[in-house]
C-alpha cells in the first residue's frame, strides 16, 4: 500500500465517520419525529396509555443524544476537521440538543395527554391543538429533510411557518382563557390544555433553531437573532455566489 | 527567537485566546444575570418601563453569544485543541446557548411585568414569584461561579438546587388555579403569572445544564439524564482520582 492508498484510506474512514454522525442525527430525528405524533394523537384521543408511553420512551433521545455528543468530541480531537466539515460538527452538536428538548416537551405533552384523558372531552375533541401539532410535526419534518438534504431554501421555507405556529398558539390561548372565564369549573382541564399548546409552540422554536444550523452549514453565516427577511437576502445570494 | 521561544510564544497566545473566551462567557453570563434581576425586580414592584427595557436589551445577549460562538469555531479550526480544551471548547458553545435563552425567557418575563404593571396587584405583590425569582438567581449565579472555578462540586450544589425550584414553581401553578376558580375576574392577570412562574422555572433548567457543562469539562464525563445519585458518585470518585 503506498502513501496515498494510505490517505485515500483514511480519507474514506473519516468521510464514512462523518456520514455515520449524519445518519445517527436523522435516526435521532426519526424517533423525536415519532414521540412527537404520539404525544400529540395520545391528546387528540384521549389514549392516557399512550402518552405515558411517549415520556417512558424519552430516555432513548436522550441515550441517542449523548452517543453521537460523544462522537463529534472524538471526531473534533481526532481529525480536527476544519472549513465545511467543522461546520457540520458544530451544527450537529447543536441539533442534537434541539431535537433533545423536542424529546422533553413530546414527554411533557405525554404526561399531559394521560391527565386529559380522565378529565371530560370537549365536543371539539381538540381541533385547534390537533392543527397545531400538525403544523408544528411539518416543521421539525421539513428541518430534518433540510438538513438531510443541506437544503438552505427548504431551512428558510421551514422558519416562515413558525410564524404561523406563533399565531396559532395565540389564538388558543386567548380562546382557553375564554373558556375558564365563561366556566371556570373547566379551568384545571383547560390549564392543560394550555400547557400542550405552550409545549407544542416550543417546539416549533425548536425546529427553526435546527433550521438556522442548517443555513449556517451551507452558507457559513450565522443567521440566528436575524429576522426572517435578512436570513432570506442570505440564502438568496449565498445561492448565486 | 529559538523554536522554543516560538513555541512559547504561540502557546501563550492559544492560552490567551482560551482566557478570552472565558472571560467572554462570564461577562456574558453576568449581561445575563443583570437582565434576569432587573426582569423579577420589574414584576415584583410593577415597573412597566423597566421590564421593557429588559425585552430592549435582549438583543446585547444574542450578539454576545454570536460573538463567542464565532470565536470558538476559529479555535476549533485553527488551534485544534485536545482533551480538556476540546471539553472546555464545546463547554462554552453548549453554555451560551444556555445562558442566550435564559436571556429570551428574561425577555419573556419584562414583556409580562409591563403587562402586569397595569393591572390590579394582589396585596401579596408577588411573594411567592419573588422567591423563586430568588432561587433561580442564585442558580443562575452559582452555576456561572462553578463555571469560572471549574468547581465540579458547586456545580453539583447547583444541580440538586433546581428540585426546589421544581416544587416552588408546582405550589404557585397550584395556587394560581386556586384563585382563578375562587375569583374568574382574576384569570387573565393570573395567567401572566403562572407564565412568569414558568419563565423561571426553565430558566432553573438551563442553570442546571450550565452546571452539567462544568461536571463535563472537569471530569470529561457526560452527565446529562442521569440522575442528582449517579452525577454525586461520580462528581466524588473523580475529585479522589
Amino acid at each position: 500500500m503506498d502513501a496515498a492508498d494510505l490517505g485515500q484510506h483514511i480519507s474514506k474512514r473519516y468521510n464514512e465517520e462523518l456520514e455515520r454522525l449524519r445518519n445517527g442525527v436523522l435516526s435521532m430525528g426519526g424517533l423525536v419525529e415519532s414521540q412527537l405524533e404520539s404525544a400529540v394523537q395520545a391528546v387528540v384521543v384521549g389514549d392516557s396509555e399512550l402518552g405515558l408511553r411517549v415520556a417512558r420512551d424519552d430516555y432513548k433521545v436522550n441515550r441517542m443524544e449523548v452517543t453521537i455528543d460523544e462522537a463529534c468530541s472524538r471526531i473534533l480531537a481526532t481529525r480536527q476537521p476544519a472549513a465545511s466539515d467543522l461546520r457540520l460538527i458544530v451544527a450537529i452538536i447543536k441539533t442534537i440538543t434541539d431535537l433533545e428538548r423536542i424529546g422533553d416537551e413530546a414527554e411533557k405533552i405525554g404526561f399531559l395527554a394521560s391527565r386529559l384523558a380522565s378529565m371530560e372531552r370537549p365536543s371539539d375533541r381538540y381541533r385547534e391543538l390537533k392543527t397545531l401539532g400538525d403544523h408544528v410535526q411539518l416543521m421539525v419534518h421539513n428541518s430534518l429533510d433540510a438538513f438531510a438534504r443541506l437544503d438552505a431554501k427548504a431551512a428558510l421555507a421551514t422558519v416562515k411557518l413558525d410564524d404561523q405556529v406563533d399565531d396559532e398558539y395565540d389564538s388558543i390561548t386567548r380562546q382557553c382563557i375564554t373558556f375558564m372565564m365563561e366556566d371556570p369549573r373547566t379551568i384545571s382541564r383547560v390549564m392543560n390544555v394550555t400547557w400542550v399548546a405552550r409545549a407544542l409552540e416550543r417546539i416549533g422554536d425548536h425546529a427553526k433553531n435546527i433550521c438556522e444550523y442548517v443555513i449556517y452549514m451551507v452558507h457559513g453565516k450565522d443567521v440566528r437573532h436575524t429576522d426572517s427577511e435578512a436570513i432570506e437576502r442570505e440564502v438568496i445570494k449565498g445561492g448565486k455566489a
